[in-house]
């Protein structure tokens, strides 16, 4: 028997090579049944003419089926489904009546819920997105990130992208961070005090599950980054809010029985403060009188394109009392999931049996995709053509703002890629995001932010980091039309 | 100033290509701060010369850093370290005295001496690897995993590369999943009802967090993977471990106040064992008297050669009592670090909570190119290409075994990549295994698959998915010699 030409179409839609599309299409009609052993395709040529896409394009297709087995060829005659085609068992479910489980019973803790709102995954769709941590084709450099990713695919590197490392990081990424990643930021650390991590977030994450407890206290920052409050919360632990100021985390309001402290110092989230030399050594003196820990957030200072950033606050760190936390997501692109933690060796030591217990590694590939593009000088090339772009979106944004009146409530001494805003008092922004939507502007409403206890409506984050600075000016008026 | 030629060398076990290298070093002495703004590096002909290469890769690496502004070309006088070079802060770090915390107070949590051993990550320096779960070279289709990969970093893909997914997962390899995978299991799911997860020992981590706490009873197999042990005993539930014999798990001998049994179905590890159709309803029958749930991990059913697979133990599930779990860690490689959960959907909705506060999601780019491998068809020819050489090593495993008089505990009705095995009733293995390493010989201890409280020393694993046939021979005459 033959196989329609008919039965084959190009999606409009579809994605990849038209090559691919068709290879894809033989495949999955193998695959699930439709095609069946020795049923004979359609020629080339007929497939080609039908699908109105060049001959060869089939004819490669079809080499590369014959290659892994899925067809073979009679010689002229022609390909035909191969007898030893790979046509793996599918076996008749049984029938699925209501589900028999009592899951509110089942379950024995609950994550949903948390203060992490729902963001817009379609923000591209939208013409004036002020939104904050996705990644703008235009400031990333894609093509050295491609070719550093296709090094790390190749023969050499075959180890590092298939090995299980149990519970270690590809030594490469390491090296490099402990090398010359750390030292711009004043950190000396060894290998044996660093973790590759997930994402900040899983860093955070991991902090939290070896330091808090139902009777541990943690002190935040009061806006703060809500996911990480909502890893707090999760732990069970007591937790005081301490509200920041101009100068970001003040110390002498860090209650006496604290046990660890999250800190933001570079770049408050989101007021964007940064915290003075002197109030970070008034923290350090008051982590060390409380005999506290601190967790160094250190996202968003390669930002700095207005003056110098200035060093971690683990860099004064001279008792292994401060957790640093880096992150690659801002840098280069959030998917990635990539981020590290520097601490002191018993504390490393348990976070990689953690991490080992819940995910064992960070892909190898992307460790040494990052290690490559770190080495190779990329990252610091791109975080430099980032800046100056953000720099020049951001006096776009300071003109469009000051000429209509909005407020700005923070802007950060050294750059970033955000203002937090506020609106008049009596303002609801989460009503006004919604409004906006509308007319194709994305901006973030602030009330997550703060503790739920006392919850402001009226701020709202504007980020510039995937905006074109020429939809700058028509976004930052649409905005002001409504307030 | 002229940087001196001398600075450059080529280290000999570099990695990477020439050009790379060159970049590399001349990148990492500019960050450094060796070479300063407006020194001239050497000329492109007498660099090539000293590192003896061709002189068009010298050119090829300036011009690279040319563009990313590390360097600047003044016509014809050379290459001069560019004014603008992105030269990050480096800061002077304080002096690190002794650690001032106290890690054994500050740390609420222990996650490290649990039972999962160290095993050596050099494993490819022996010369008879019987270890289990690491990639063979020779197995896997690393060629058009590449192609899938490089596809999945092309500018069509931007999105899934590089987006922040949030809580979500890729699209393209959730319905992948949904309409190819789990049909073969005899599984049916809807998108809501599956969870991409870092692996299958993600998934099972997620399930503990959410099923178990210090009042909930575990029912787990014994000998069974000590990772999962590890996972339930961090959880502080009771845990019961339940003898498995030549059929698998046995319900009857499951306590009466179990909450979550753990279970391998398909292929137990280790003993190989697969549990019969009639013992399958039993359990699902038994778990439904008790109220309790079942998580099924499903690893290794790819590998059947001798007979056809059976379906899932999930497949035969009406009231959505198991948590099915599927890896890819041993078809495709354990770096990938990719896995997924099908369940109610109650349980995924929360699963999907506590992994994003956990990690996000798993690497966008991990995700889309694993979705092209399997929608292109090279997953199943793949699979099919290695139950073919494992079948082959198997045979030459069990002549060799015969031969030598050797024991096997479990074998495996479908196939496998294992044998169990048993020595002597005196004889540690451990120390057999330590021996053994001397003479390029890696066999796997048995004693960490058993509960602590009865812990034979005398069984061992053999694994063959990562030892050539040729080699198999004599690795059993060695193991032989030593018994």
């Amino acid at each position: 028997m033959s196989i329609s030409v008919d039965t084959f179409f190009l999606a409009p839609d579809a994605q990849g090579t038209l090559q691919a599309q068709i290879q894809q299409m033989v495949a999955e009609g193998i695959l699930s049944g439709r095609f069946r052993k020795g049923e004979k395709l359609p020629s080339s040529r007929s497939l080609a003419r039908h699908l109105g896409i060049s001959r060869i394009t089939v004819t490669l297709a079809y080499t590369e089926l014959l290659a892994n087995d899925y067809l073979t060829s009679k010689g002229r005659s022609g390909y035909y489904v191969s007898d030893t085609a790979p046509i793996p068992p599918s076996f008749t479910p049984a029938p699925r009546g209501a589900d028999g489980v009592d899951w509110g019973a089942a379950l024995v803790r609950h994550f949903s819920g948390g203060d992490t709102p729902r963001k817009p995954t379609e923000w591209q769709s939208y013409r004036y997105p002020f939104i904050y941590g996705q990644t703008d084709p235009a400031l990333f450099d894609h093509s050295n990130w491609r070719l550093c990713a296709t090094r790390a695919l190749g023969q050499k590197d075959f180890t590092a992208l298939t090995t299980d490392y149990y519970d270690g990081d590809d030594p490469l990424l390491v090296e490099f961070i402990a090398r010359h990643s750390l030292p711009r930021r004043g950190i000396v650390a060894r290998p044996e005090e660093i973790l590759i991590t997930l994402g900040a977030q899983n860093a955070l994450w991991l902090a939290a599950q070896l330091l808090l407890t139902r009777n541990r206290r943690a002190a935040i920052e009061d806006p703060c980054y809500y996911a990480q409050r909502d890893i707090l919360v999760q732990t069970g632990c007591a937790i005081s809010p301490v509200r920041v100021d101009g100068d970001g985390l003040p110390s002498d309001r860090l209650p006496d029985d604290t046990d660890v402290i999250f800190t933001t110092p570079s770049h408050q989230a989101p007021t964007t403060a940064t915290m003075p030399l002197d109030r970070r050594r008034a923290l350090l003196a008051r982590a060390r009188a409380l005999n506290a820990l601190i967790v160094e957030d250190d996202y968003e200072f390669e930002m700095a394109f207005l003056r110098a950033p200035s060093p971690a606050l683990k860099s004064l760190d001279e008792d292994g009392r401060v957790i640093y936390v880096g992150s690659f997501s801002k840098s280069l692109f959030p998917g990635l999931r990539l981020g590290y933690m520097v601490g002191s060796e018993p504390f490393i030591r348990e976070a990689r049996a953690l991490r080992a217990s819940v995910l064992r590694h960070p892909p190898g590939h992307v460790q040494r995709t990052a290690a490559y593009f770190l080495s190779l000088g990329h990252y610091d090339a791109q975080i430099r053509r980032m800046a100056q772009v953000l720099q020049q979106r951001r006096k776009v944004m300071e003109t469009a703002i000051a000429e209509h009146g909005l407020t700005v409530a923070g802007r950060g001494a050294f750059g970033g890629s955000a203002f937090w805003m506020q609106a008049a008092q009596d303002r609801d922004t989460d009503a006004l995001a919604r409004d906006l939507r509308a007319e194709g502007v994305l901006i973030e409403p602030g009330a997550p932010f703060f503790h739920a206890a006392h919850r402001p409506q009226n701020f709202y984050r504007l980020a510039y980091s995937s905006i074109p600075a020429t939809r700058i000016p028509e976004g930052i008026a649409r905005i002001a039309r409504h307030l």
